[in-house]
Protein backbone atom coordinates (compact mmCIF):
# COMPACT_ATOMS: atom_id res chain seq x y z
CA UNK A 1 0.00 0.00 0.00
CA UNK A 2 2.57 2.40 1.33
CA UNK A 3 4.98 2.39 -2.03
CA UNK A 4 1.36 2.92 -4.02
CA UNK A 5 0.76 5.84 -2.26
CA UNK A 6 4.43 7.21 -2.63
CA UNK A 7 4.17 6.59 -6.20
CA UNK A 8 0.67 8.73 -6.01
CA UNK A 9 2.25 11.47 -4.17
CA UNK A 10 4.94 11.63 -6.79
CA UNK A 11 2.61 12.13 -9.72
CA UNK A 12 0.89 14.49 -7.71
CA UNK A 13 3.50 17.01 -8.11
CA UNK A 14 5.07 16.68 -4.37
CA UNK A 15 8.57 16.49 -3.57
CA UNK A 16 8.23 12.69 -1.79
CA UNK A 17 10.99 10.77 0.59
CA UNK A 18 10.30 7.02 0.76
CA UNK A 19 11.55 5.51 4.02
CA UNK A 20 10.79 1.86 4.50
CA UNK A 21 13.25 -1.11 6.74
CA UNK A 22 13.87 -2.61 3.11
CA UNK A 23 16.67 -0.60 1.73
CA UNK A 24 15.83 -2.12 -1.78
CA UNK A 25 12.12 -0.45 -1.60
CA UNK A 26 14.01 2.92 -0.78
CA UNK A 27 16.14 2.45 -3.51
CA UNK A 28 13.28 1.69 -6.18
CA UNK A 29 11.43 4.40 -5.13
CA UNK A 30 14.48 6.88 -5.65
CA UNK A 31 14.67 5.32 -8.96
CA UNK A 32 10.94 6.01 -9.50
CA UNK A 33 11.10 9.52 -9.02
CA UNK A 34 11.93 9.82 -5.42
CA UNK A 35 14.19 12.18 -3.49
CA UNK A 36 17.66 10.78 -2.73
CA UNK A 37 18.60 13.07 0.08
CA UNK A 38 18.48 11.80 3.42
CA UNK A 39 15.32 11.71 5.07
CA UNK A 40 16.65 12.80 8.73
CA UNK A 41 18.21 15.97 7.33
CA UNK A 42 15.13 17.40 6.01
CA UNK A 43 12.90 16.24 8.55
CA UNK A 44 12.37 19.72 9.57
CA UNK A 45 11.63 21.08 6.07
CA UNK A 46 8.62 18.47 5.43
CA UNK A 47 4.94 19.59 5.27
CA UNK A 48 3.43 16.37 5.74
CA UNK A 49 4.58 12.87 7.12
CA UNK A 50 2.42 9.68 5.25
CA UNK A 51 2.80 6.63 8.43
CA UNK A 52 1.48 3.66 6.70
CA UNK A 53 3.01 1.25 8.85
CA UNK A 54 1.89 -2.15 10.05
CA UNK A 55 0.25 -1.25 14.33
CA UNK A 56 -0.11 0.89 16.48
CA UNK A 57 3.59 -0.27 17.82
CA UNK A 58 5.38 0.50 14.62
CA UNK A 59 2.94 4.02 14.77
CA UNK A 60 4.56 4.96 18.20
CA UNK A 61 8.16 4.08 17.22
CA UNK A 62 7.92 6.29 13.86
CA UNK A 63 6.24 8.88 15.42
CA UNK A 64 7.95 8.80 18.53
CA UNK A 65 10.54 6.00 18.76
CA UNK A 66 14.33 6.79 18.70
CA UNK A 67 14.78 8.06 15.84
CA UNK A 68 10.82 9.48 15.80
CA UNK A 69 9.91 12.13 13.07
CA UNK A 70 7.20 14.46 15.15
CA UNK A 71 10.30 16.29 17.17
CA UNK A 72 12.19 17.23 13.84
CA UNK A 73 9.06 18.44 12.38
CA UNK A 74 8.04 21.71 11.90
CA UNK A 75 5.51 23.53 13.20
CA UNK A 76 2.40 23.21 11.40
CA UNK A 77 3.48 19.93 9.80
CA UNK A 78 0.65 17.40 9.87
CA UNK A 79 0.98 13.63 10.52
CA UNK A 80 -1.13 11.49 8.22
CA UNK A 81 -1.69 8.18 10.45
CA UNK A 82 -3.11 5.68 8.48
CA UNK A 83 -2.71 1.44 10.37
CA UNK A 84 -5.87 -0.07 11.70
CA UNK A 85 -5.16 0.92 15.29
CA UNK A 86 -7.09 1.23 18.63
CA UNK A 87 -9.37 4.27 18.22
CA UNK A 88 -7.82 5.18 22.45
CA UNK A 89 -4.67 4.65 20.94
CA UNK A 90 -5.33 6.94 17.95
CA UNK A 91 -6.19 9.99 20.73
CA UNK A 92 -2.97 8.92 22.63
CA UNK A 93 -1.53 9.64 19.26
CA UNK A 94 -3.13 13.25 18.41
CA UNK A 95 -2.41 14.56 22.05
CA UNK A 96 1.22 13.79 21.64
CA UNK A 97 1.82 15.39 18.43
CA UNK A 98 -0.16 18.33 19.56
CA UNK A 99 2.32 18.78 22.23
CA UNK A 100 5.06 19.24 19.30
CA UNK A 101 2.85 21.84 16.99
CA UNK A 102 1.62 19.33 14.87
CA UNK A 103 -0.84 18.23 13.14
CA UNK A 104 -2.38 14.35 13.64
CA UNK A 105 -4.95 13.00 11.11
CA UNK A 106 -6.30 9.94 11.97
CA UNK A 107 -6.88 8.59 8.80
CA UNK A 108 -7.34 4.86 8.27
CA UNK A 109 -6.90 3.77 4.60
CA UNK A 110 -9.41 0.96 2.55
CA UNK A 111 -8.94 -0.32 -0.59
CA UNK A 112 -6.14 -2.75 -1.39
CA UNK A 113 -3.14 -2.06 -3.23
CA UNK A 114 -4.32 -1.41 -6.50
CA UNK A 115 -6.43 1.62 -5.52
CA UNK A 116 -3.26 2.76 -3.91
CA UNK A 117 -1.42 2.66 -6.70
CA UNK A 118 -4.10 4.82 -8.40
CA UNK A 119 -4.44 7.44 -5.90
CA UNK A 120 -7.97 6.11 -5.48
CA UNK A 121 -8.00 5.27 -1.46
CA UNK A 122 -11.18 5.54 0.53
CA UNK A 123 -10.02 7.00 3.72
CA UNK A 124 -12.27 7.17 6.71
CA UNK A 125 -10.67 10.17 8.70
CA UNK A 126 -10.86 12.39 11.69
CA UNK A 127 -9.53 15.16 13.37
CA UNK A 128 -9.15 18.83 13.64
CA UNK A 129 -10.10 21.38 10.81
CA UNK A 130 -6.66 22.18 11.15
CA UNK A 131 -5.67 19.29 10.67
CA UNK A 132 -7.66 18.68 7.78
CA UNK A 133 -6.70 21.33 5.79
CA UNK A 134 -2.88 20.77 6.69
CA UNK A 135 -3.66 17.09 5.07
CA UNK A 136 -5.36 18.15 2.29
CA UNK A 137 -2.68 18.24 -0.15
CA UNK A 138 -1.70 14.83 0.79
CA UNK A 139 -5.41 13.81 0.94
CA UNK A 140 -5.90 14.98 -2.53
CA UNK A 141 -2.93 12.83 -4.19
CA UNK A 142 -3.59 9.29 -2.84
CA UNK A 143 -7.90 9.18 -2.34
CA UNK A 144 -10.98 9.20 -4.30
CA UNK A 145 -13.17 9.40 -1.06
CA UNK A 146 -13.12 10.71 2.15
CA UNK A 147 -15.28 10.24 4.77
CA UNK A 148 -14.66 13.38 7.33
CA UNK A 149 -15.88 11.44 10.74
CA UNK A 150 -15.77 14.59 13.34
CA UNK A 151 -12.75 16.70 14.85
CA UNK A 152 -11.58 13.78 17.10
CA UNK A 153 -8.94 11.37 16.48
CA UNK A 154 -10.20 8.29 16.92
CA UNK A 155 -13.13 8.28 15.05
CA UNK A 156 -11.94 7.18 12.13
CA UNK A 157 -10.13 4.53 13.62
CA UNK A 158 -13.71 3.58 14.87
CA UNK A 159 -15.03 3.18 11.16
CA UNK A 160 -12.14 1.65 10.04
CA UNK A 161 -12.33 -1.10 12.76
CA UNK A 162 -16.22 -1.51 12.22
CA UNK A 163 -15.17 -1.89 8.32
CA UNK A 164 -12.13 -4.60 8.99
CA UNK A 165 -14.78 -6.41 11.53
CA UNK A 166 -17.26 -6.83 8.02
CA UNK A 167 -14.48 -7.55 5.95
CA UNK A 168 -12.71 -9.78 7.62
CA UNK A 169 -15.60 -11.85 8.64
CA UNK A 170 -17.07 -11.91 4.66
CA UNK A 171 -13.73 -13.09 3.53
CA UNK A 172 -13.48 -15.78 6.05
CA UNK A 173 -18.06 -17.07 5.64
CA UNK A 174 -17.00 -16.72 1.64
CA UNK A 175 -14.68 -19.27 2.11
CA UNK A 176 -16.64 -21.32 4.81
CA UNK A 177 -19.79 -21.32 1.96
CA UNK A 178 -17.82 -22.37 -1.20
CA UNK A 179 -16.51 -25.09 0.24
CA UNK A 180 -19.21 -25.78 2.35
CA UNK A 181 -20.79 -26.01 -1.85
CA UNK A 182 -18.19 -28.09 -2.72
CA UNK A 183 -19.19 -30.93 -0.48
CA UNK A 184 -22.95 -30.65 -2.23
CA UNK A 185 -21.76 -30.46 -5.94
CA UNK A 186 -21.61 -26.67 -6.42
CA UNK A 187 -18.30 -26.21 -8.33
CA UNK A 188 -16.18 -22.87 -7.32
CA UNK A 189 -17.01 -21.48 -10.88
CA UNK A 190 -21.08 -21.75 -10.51
CA UNK A 191 -21.05 -20.71 -7.07
CA UNK A 192 -19.26 -17.28 -8.23
CA UNK A 193 -21.58 -16.74 -11.23
CA UNK A 194 -24.56 -17.54 -9.59
CA UNK A 195 -23.99 -15.98 -5.59
CA UNK A 196 -22.37 -12.88 -6.57
CA UNK A 197 -25.53 -12.08 -8.54
CA UNK A 198 -28.00 -13.33 -5.34
CA UNK A 199 -28.70 -11.98 -1.59
CA UNK A 200 -25.92 -13.95 -0.35
CA UNK A 201 -23.51 -11.92 -1.90
CA UNK A 202 -20.79 -9.42 -0.80
CA UNK A 203 -18.63 -7.00 -1.77
CA UNK A 204 -15.17 -9.23 -0.06
CA UNK A 205 -17.09 -12.50 -1.66
CA UNK A 206 -16.95 -10.60 -5.09
CA UNK A 207 -13.37 -9.57 -5.47
CA UNK A 208 -11.69 -12.27 -3.60
CA UNK A 209 -13.98 -15.14 -4.58
CA UNK A 210 -11.93 -14.80 -8.21
CA UNK A 211 -8.69 -15.71 -6.03
CA UNK A 212 -9.82 -19.30 -5.26
CA UNK A 213 -12.11 -20.02 -8.77
CA UNK A 214 -8.56 -19.14 -10.19
CA UNK A 215 -6.54 -21.30 -8.00
CA UNK A 216 -4.15 -17.77 -7.88
CA UNK A 217 -3.24 -16.41 -4.23
CA UNK A 218 -0.79 -13.54 -5.51
CA UNK A 219 -0.79 -11.39 -2.06
CA UNK A 220 -2.88 -8.64 -3.13
CA UNK A 221 -4.26 -8.39 0.80
CA UNK A 222 -2.56 -11.16 2.90
CA UNK A 223 -3.86 -13.88 5.52
CA UNK A 224 -1.68 -12.34 8.33
CA UNK A 225 -3.55 -8.52 8.05
CA UNK A 226 -6.62 -10.51 9.35
CA UNK A 227 -5.40 -11.95 12.89
CA UNK A 228 -3.83 -8.31 13.21
CA UNK A 229 -6.88 -6.25 12.31
CA UNK A 230 -9.35 -9.10 14.24
CA UNK A 231 -7.44 -8.83 17.13
CA UNK A 232 -7.92 -5.09 17.22
CA UNK A 233 -11.44 -5.29 16.57
CA UNK A 234 -12.06 -7.90 19.92
CA UNK A 235 -9.29 -5.94 22.57
CA UNK A 236 -11.38 -2.64 21.62
CA UNK A 237 -15.02 -4.37 21.89
CA UNK A 238 -13.50 -6.21 24.98
CA UNK A 239 -13.21 -2.84 26.60
CA UNK A 240 -16.48 -1.97 26.12
CA UNK A 241 -17.84 -5.53 27.37
CA UNK A 242 -19.06 -6.41 23.98
CA UNK A 243 -19.23 -9.69 22.82
CA UNK A 244 -18.62 -10.50 19.13
CA UNK A 245 -19.05 -14.31 18.30
CA UNK A 246 -19.14 -13.92 14.55
CA UNK A 247 -15.87 -12.47 14.55
CA UNK A 248 -14.37 -15.00 17.21
CA UNK A 249 -14.81 -17.51 14.89
CA UNK A 250 -13.65 -15.59 11.28
CA UNK A 251 -10.21 -14.88 13.70
CA UNK A 252 -9.92 -18.49 14.44
CA UNK A 253 -10.23 -19.38 10.57
CA UNK A 254 -7.51 -16.61 9.80
CA UNK A 255 -5.23 -17.77 12.33
CA UNK A 256 -5.34 -21.41 11.69
CA UNK A 257 -4.10 -20.27 7.88
CA UNK A 258 -1.11 -18.24 9.27
CA UNK A 259 -0.33 -21.41 11.61
CA UNK A 260 -0.21 -23.25 9.07
CA UNK A 261 1.61 -21.16 7.07
CA UNK A 262 -0.60 -19.63 4.40
CA UNK A 263 0.21 -16.08 5.99
CA UNK A 264 2.02 -14.70 2.90
CA UNK A 265 -0.51 -15.30 1.05
CA UNK A 266 -3.62 -13.95 -0.36
CA UNK A 267 -6.50 -13.79 2.16
CA UNK A 268 -8.22 -15.89 0.13
CA UNK A 269 -6.15 -18.49 1.18
CA UNK A 270 -8.30 -19.47 3.84
CA UNK A 271 -10.45 -21.32 1.85
CA UNK A 272 -7.38 -24.05 1.86
CA UNK A 273 -8.15 -24.14 5.95
CA UNK A 274 -11.52 -25.53 5.07
CA UNK A 275 -10.35 -27.30 2.10
CA UNK A 276 -8.13 -29.13 3.70
CA UNK A 277 -10.41 -30.83 6.76
CA UNK A 278 -12.96 -31.48 4.46
CA UNK A 279 -10.61 -33.22 1.83
CA UNK A 280 -11.89 -31.04 -0.48
CA UNK A 281 -9.58 -29.97 -3.66
CA UNK A 282 -9.64 -26.45 -4.56
CA UNK A 283 -9.27 -25.23 -7.72
CA UNK A 284 -5.28 -25.40 -9.00
CA UNK A 285 -4.47 -27.56 -6.73
CA UNK A 286 -3.07 -30.65 -7.17
CA UNK B 1 -44.41 -14.71 -0.26
CA UNK B 2 -46.79 -16.69 -1.62
CA UNK B 3 -49.45 -14.83 -1.75
CA UNK B 4 -47.17 -12.12 -3.91
CA UNK B 5 -46.21 -14.99 -6.43
CA UNK B 6 -49.83 -15.93 -6.45
CA UNK B 7 -50.78 -12.73 -7.35
CA UNK B 8 -47.84 -12.60 -10.29
CA UNK B 9 -49.33 -15.93 -11.78
CA UNK B 10 -52.72 -14.05 -11.69
CA UNK B 11 -51.51 -10.91 -13.28
CA UNK B 12 -49.67 -13.54 -15.94
CA UNK B 13 -53.33 -14.57 -17.00
CA UNK B 14 -53.21 -17.92 -15.24
CA UNK B 15 -56.62 -19.27 -13.49
CA UNK B 16 -54.91 -19.94 -9.79
CA UNK B 17 -56.74 -21.17 -6.79
CA UNK B 18 -55.22 -19.96 -3.47
CA UNK B 19 -54.32 -22.62 -0.74
CA UNK B 20 -53.53 -21.84 2.58
CA UNK B 21 -53.65 -22.85 6.53
CA UNK B 22 -55.32 -19.05 7.16
CA UNK B 23 -59.18 -19.28 5.47
CA UNK B 24 -58.68 -15.37 5.71
CA UNK B 25 -56.00 -15.36 3.52
CA UNK B 26 -57.55 -17.70 0.97
CA UNK B 27 -60.81 -15.10 0.79
CA UNK B 28 -58.49 -12.45 0.35
CA UNK B 29 -56.89 -13.85 -2.60
CA UNK B 30 -60.36 -14.88 -4.01
CA UNK B 31 -61.42 -11.29 -4.20
CA UNK B 32 -58.49 -10.26 -5.02
CA UNK B 33 -58.89 -12.62 -8.40
CA UNK B 34 -58.29 -16.18 -7.64
CA UNK B 35 -60.82 -19.11 -8.56
CA UNK B 36 -63.63 -20.08 -6.27
CA UNK B 37 -64.41 -23.58 -7.10
CA UNK B 38 -62.71 -25.82 -4.05
CA UNK B 39 -59.28 -26.49 -4.82
CA UNK B 40 -59.80 -30.57 -4.31
CA UNK B 41 -62.13 -30.77 -7.19
CA UNK B 42 -60.37 -29.50 -9.82
CA UNK B 43 -56.93 -30.68 -9.23
CA UNK B 44 -56.74 -33.17 -11.86
CA UNK B 45 -57.29 -30.58 -14.51
CA UNK B 46 -54.11 -28.25 -13.07
CA UNK B 47 -51.15 -27.90 -15.47
CA UNK B 48 -49.14 -26.88 -12.04
CA UNK B 49 -48.65 -26.49 -8.26
CA UNK B 50 -46.37 -23.79 -7.01
CA UNK B 51 -45.59 -24.97 -3.37
CA UNK B 52 -44.58 -22.28 -0.61
CA UNK B 53 -44.43 -24.07 2.06
CA UNK B 54 -41.88 -23.94 5.32
CA UNK B 55 -40.03 -26.78 5.15
CA UNK B 56 -39.13 -30.06 4.20
CA UNK B 57 -41.75 -31.51 6.33
CA UNK B 58 -44.62 -29.27 5.22
CA UNK B 59 -43.59 -30.03 1.68
CA UNK B 60 -44.27 -33.63 1.84
CA UNK B 61 -47.47 -32.97 3.46
CA UNK B 62 -48.72 -30.81 0.32
CA UNK B 63 -47.13 -33.48 -1.96
CA UNK B 64 -47.92 -36.83 -0.36
CA UNK B 65 -49.76 -36.23 3.22
CA UNK B 66 -53.37 -37.55 3.73
CA UNK B 67 -54.67 -34.66 1.56
CA UNK B 68 -51.84 -34.73 -0.63
CA UNK B 69 -51.94 -33.32 -4.27
CA UNK B 70 -49.56 -35.03 -6.30
CA UNK B 71 -51.48 -38.48 -6.61
CA UNK B 72 -54.28 -36.13 -7.79
CA UNK B 73 -52.68 -34.67 -10.63
CA UNK B 74 -52.93 -35.32 -14.04
CA UNK B 75 -49.97 -37.40 -15.86
CA UNK B 76 -47.76 -34.56 -17.04
CA UNK B 77 -48.29 -31.42 -14.96
CA UNK B 78 -45.44 -30.13 -13.18
CA UNK B 79 -44.63 -29.36 -9.33
CA UNK B 80 -42.54 -26.50 -8.69
CA UNK B 81 -41.02 -26.79 -4.73
CA UNK B 82 -39.81 -23.80 -3.40
CA UNK B 83 -38.62 -24.01 0.01
CA UNK B 84 -35.41 -24.39 1.52
CA UNK B 85 -34.38 -28.17 1.95
CA UNK B 86 -31.91 -30.48 2.17
CA UNK B 87 -30.81 -31.37 -1.53
CA UNK B 88 -31.00 -35.09 -0.86
CA UNK B 89 -34.78 -34.66 0.31
CA UNK B 90 -35.38 -32.77 -2.82
CA UNK B 91 -34.06 -36.23 -4.68
CA UNK B 92 -36.49 -38.10 -3.03
CA UNK B 93 -39.49 -35.88 -3.59
CA UNK B 94 -38.55 -35.81 -7.74
CA UNK B 95 -38.32 -39.66 -7.56
CA UNK B 96 -41.63 -40.17 -5.70
CA UNK B 97 -43.56 -37.58 -8.33
CA UNK B 98 -42.05 -39.51 -11.33
CA UNK B 99 -44.00 -42.44 -10.12
CA UNK B 100 -46.85 -40.66 -10.39
CA UNK B 101 -46.39 -39.19 -14.21
CA UNK B 102 -45.53 -35.55 -12.28
CA UNK B 103 -42.67 -33.52 -13.02
CA UNK B 104 -40.57 -31.62 -10.47
CA UNK B 105 -38.63 -28.75 -10.04
CA UNK B 106 -37.00 -28.19 -7.48
CA UNK B 107 -36.88 -24.13 -7.29
CA UNK B 108 -35.53 -22.60 -4.04
CA UNK B 109 -36.93 -18.89 -4.66
CA UNK B 110 -35.04 -15.54 -3.23
CA UNK B 111 -35.90 -12.06 -3.12
CA UNK B 112 -38.34 -11.41 -0.77
CA UNK B 113 -41.86 -10.43 -0.06
CA UNK B 114 -41.48 -7.54 -2.13
CA UNK B 115 -39.88 -8.59 -5.26
CA UNK B 116 -42.52 -11.54 -4.97
CA UNK B 117 -45.38 -9.41 -5.57
CA UNK B 118 -43.65 -7.60 -8.50
CA UNK B 119 -42.65 -11.00 -10.31
CA UNK B 120 -39.18 -10.86 -9.92
CA UNK B 121 -37.63 -13.27 -8.32
CA UNK B 122 -34.88 -15.45 -8.32
CA UNK B 123 -34.98 -19.10 -8.91
CA UNK B 124 -32.49 -21.67 -8.44
CA UNK B 125 -33.72 -24.40 -10.18
CA UNK B 126 -33.03 -27.99 -11.32
CA UNK B 127 -34.88 -30.94 -13.07
CA UNK B 128 -35.45 -32.91 -15.81
CA UNK B 129 -35.51 -31.03 -19.10
CA UNK B 130 -39.34 -31.87 -18.90
CA UNK B 131 -39.94 -30.38 -15.42
CA UNK B 132 -38.24 -27.15 -17.06
CA UNK B 133 -40.73 -27.33 -19.85
CA UNK B 134 -43.51 -28.06 -18.33
CA UNK B 135 -42.88 -25.34 -15.52
CA UNK B 136 -41.67 -22.57 -17.82
CA UNK B 137 -45.38 -20.61 -17.90
CA UNK B 138 -45.66 -19.88 -13.93
CA UNK B 139 -41.31 -19.49 -13.75
CA UNK B 140 -41.96 -16.62 -16.48
CA UNK B 141 -44.99 -15.36 -14.11
CA UNK B 142 -43.04 -15.14 -10.99
CA UNK B 143 -39.44 -14.97 -11.94
CA UNK B 144 -37.01 -12.20 -13.03
CA UNK B 145 -33.61 -14.60 -13.13
CA UNK B 146 -33.58 -18.12 -13.40
CA UNK B 147 -30.25 -20.11 -12.49
CA UNK B 148 -31.00 -23.54 -15.03
CA UNK B 149 -28.25 -25.54 -12.50
CA UNK B 150 -28.33 -28.87 -14.57
CA UNK B 151 -31.21 -31.59 -14.69
CA UNK B 152 -31.03 -33.41 -11.26
CA UNK B 153 -33.32 -32.04 -8.50
CA UNK B 154 -31.06 -31.39 -5.37
CA UNK B 155 -28.63 -29.09 -7.31
CA UNK B 156 -31.03 -25.93 -7.05
CA UNK B 157 -31.46 -26.68 -3.22
CA UNK B 158 -27.67 -27.14 -2.65
CA UNK B 159 -27.15 -23.56 -3.83
CA UNK B 160 -29.59 -21.88 -2.28
CA UNK B 161 -28.47 -23.57 0.97
CA UNK B 162 -25.09 -22.18 0.35
CA UNK B 163 -26.92 -18.35 -0.35
CA UNK B 164 -28.69 -19.04 2.85
CA UNK B 165 -25.58 -19.60 4.92
CA UNK B 166 -24.21 -16.29 3.10
CA UNK B 167 -26.96 -14.05 3.67
CA UNK B 168 -27.74 -15.38 7.24
CA UNK B 169 -24.26 -15.08 8.32
CA UNK B 170 -23.96 -11.42 6.74
CA UNK B 171 -26.96 -10.15 8.41
CA UNK B 172 -25.98 -11.61 11.84
CA UNK B 173 -22.48 -10.28 11.02
CA UNK B 174 -23.89 -7.16 10.09
CA UNK B 175 -25.85 -6.79 12.95
CA UNK B 176 -22.27 -7.09 15.04
CA UNK B 177 -20.63 -4.64 13.24
CA UNK B 178 -22.99 -2.15 13.68
CA UNK B 179 -24.04 -1.89 17.53
CA UNK B 180 -20.21 -2.67 18.25
CA UNK B 181 -19.55 0.20 16.21
CA UNK B 182 -21.83 2.38 18.62
CA UNK B 183 -19.43 1.19 21.60
CA UNK B 184 -17.42 2.40 19.51
CA UNK B 185 -19.13 6.21 18.98
CA UNK B 186 -20.35 5.45 15.68
CA UNK B 187 -23.72 6.25 14.81
CA UNK B 188 -26.09 3.55 13.32
CA UNK B 189 -26.72 5.84 10.36
CA UNK B 190 -22.93 7.05 10.26
CA UNK B 191 -22.23 3.70 10.02
CA UNK B 192 -24.71 2.81 7.37
CA UNK B 193 -23.45 5.72 4.79
CA UNK B 194 -20.08 4.91 5.28
CA UNK B 195 -19.63 0.58 5.45
CA UNK B 196 -22.13 1.07 2.95
CA UNK B 197 -19.38 2.27 0.16
CA UNK B 198 -16.58 0.78 1.99
CA UNK B 199 -14.93 -3.17 1.23
CA UNK B 200 -17.05 -4.22 4.69
CA UNK B 201 -20.62 -3.79 2.64
CA UNK B 202 -23.25 -6.71 1.72
CA UNK B 203 -26.43 -6.99 -0.25
CA UNK B 204 -27.87 -8.10 3.37
CA UNK B 205 -26.33 -4.62 4.94
CA UNK B 206 -27.57 -2.47 2.43
CA UNK B 207 -30.82 -4.22 2.81
CA UNK B 208 -31.70 -4.46 6.10
CA UNK B 209 -28.93 -1.95 7.94
CA UNK B 210 -31.81 0.40 7.00
CA UNK B 211 -34.51 -1.16 9.42
CA UNK B 212 -32.12 -0.93 12.05
CA UNK B 213 -31.40 2.74 11.35
CA UNK B 214 -35.05 3.32 10.89
CA UNK B 215 -36.29 1.50 14.13
CA UNK B 216 -39.16 -0.18 11.89
CA UNK B 217 -38.76 -4.52 12.48
CA UNK B 218 -41.46 -4.85 9.98
CA UNK B 219 -40.94 -8.58 9.01
CA UNK B 220 -40.01 -8.32 5.20
CA UNK B 221 -38.41 -11.39 6.52
CA UNK B 222 -38.28 -12.80 9.85
CA UNK B 223 -35.67 -13.54 12.06
CA UNK B 224 -37.52 -17.03 12.79
CA UNK B 225 -36.47 -18.16 9.13
CA UNK B 226 -32.98 -18.15 10.22
CA UNK B 227 -32.40 -20.63 13.18
CA UNK B 228 -34.56 -23.21 10.36
CA UNK B 229 -32.52 -22.25 6.96
CA UNK B 230 -28.97 -22.76 9.37
CA UNK B 231 -30.38 -25.60 10.97
CA UNK B 232 -30.43 -27.20 7.23
CA UNK B 233 -27.38 -26.00 6.52
CA UNK B 234 -25.68 -27.30 9.53
CA UNK B 235 -27.75 -30.76 8.91
CA UNK B 236 -26.01 -31.59 5.29
CA UNK B 237 -23.16 -30.01 6.11
CA UNK B 238 -22.70 -32.36 8.96
CA UNK B 239 -23.53 -35.41 6.85
CA UNK B 240 -20.48 -34.44 4.74
CA UNK B 241 -18.14 -33.70 8.13
CA UNK B 242 -18.13 -30.26 7.43
CA UNK B 243 -17.75 -27.84 9.97
CA UNK B 244 -18.80 -24.24 9.72
CA UNK B 245 -17.89 -22.60 12.72
CA UNK B 246 -19.01 -19.28 11.52
CA UNK B 247 -22.19 -20.49 10.55
CA UNK B 248 -22.88 -22.41 13.97
CA UNK B 249 -21.86 -18.54 15.51
CA UNK B 250 -24.58 -16.76 13.50
CA UNK B 251 -27.09 -19.34 13.94
CA UNK B 252 -26.68 -19.11 18.22
CA UNK B 253 -27.63 -15.02 17.45
CA UNK B 254 -30.83 -16.16 15.75
CA UNK B 255 -31.67 -18.96 18.36
CA UNK B 256 -31.32 -16.20 21.13
CA UNK B 257 -33.55 -13.41 18.95
CA UNK B 258 -36.05 -16.48 18.17
CA UNK B 259 -35.64 -17.06 22.04
CA UNK B 260 -36.08 -13.91 23.35
CA UNK B 261 -39.30 -13.42 21.58
CA UNK B 262 -38.59 -11.47 18.55
CA UNK B 263 -38.85 -14.31 16.29
CA UNK B 264 -41.69 -12.66 13.93
CA UNK B 265 -39.48 -9.26 14.10
CA UNK B 266 -38.24 -8.44 11.15
CA UNK B 267 -34.83 -10.97 10.64
CA UNK B 268 -32.76 -7.36 11.44
CA UNK B 269 -34.04 -7.76 15.18
CA UNK B 270 -30.97 -10.06 15.80
CA UNK B 271 -29.41 -6.85 16.67
CA UNK B 272 -31.23 -6.63 19.82
CA UNK B 273 -29.67 -9.30 21.19
CA UNK B 274 -26.24 -7.81 20.76
CA UNK B 275 -27.70 -4.14 21.99
CA UNK B 276 -29.40 -5.83 24.89
CA UNK B 277 -26.53 -7.93 26.32
CA UNK B 278 -24.24 -4.63 25.75
CA UNK B 279 -26.47 -2.15 27.08
CA UNK B 280 -26.91 -0.03 23.89
CA UNK B 281 -29.97 1.60 22.81
CA UNK B 282 -30.92 0.81 18.89
CA UNK B 283 -32.90 3.59 16.72
CA UNK B 284 -36.45 3.87 18.08
CA UNK B 285 -36.06 1.96 21.53
CA UNK B 286 -36.92 3.68 24.83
Amino acid sequence: MGYGMAMSLLKAGHLVWGVDINPAQVERFQRDGGQHTAFVDIAGELDGVVAVVLNAGQLESVLFGENGIVSKLKNGSVVLACPTIPPDFAKQMAKRCEEFGIHYLDTPISGGSKKAAAGQLTLMASGTPASFEAATPFVDAISETVFRLGDIAGAGSAMKSVNQLLAGVHIAVMAEALTFGMTQGVEPAKFLEVISKCAGTSWMLENRAPHIVDGDYTPHSSVNIWPKDLEIVLEIANKEGFDAPITKAALDQFKAASEAGLGLEDDAAVAKIYARKAGLTLPGEA
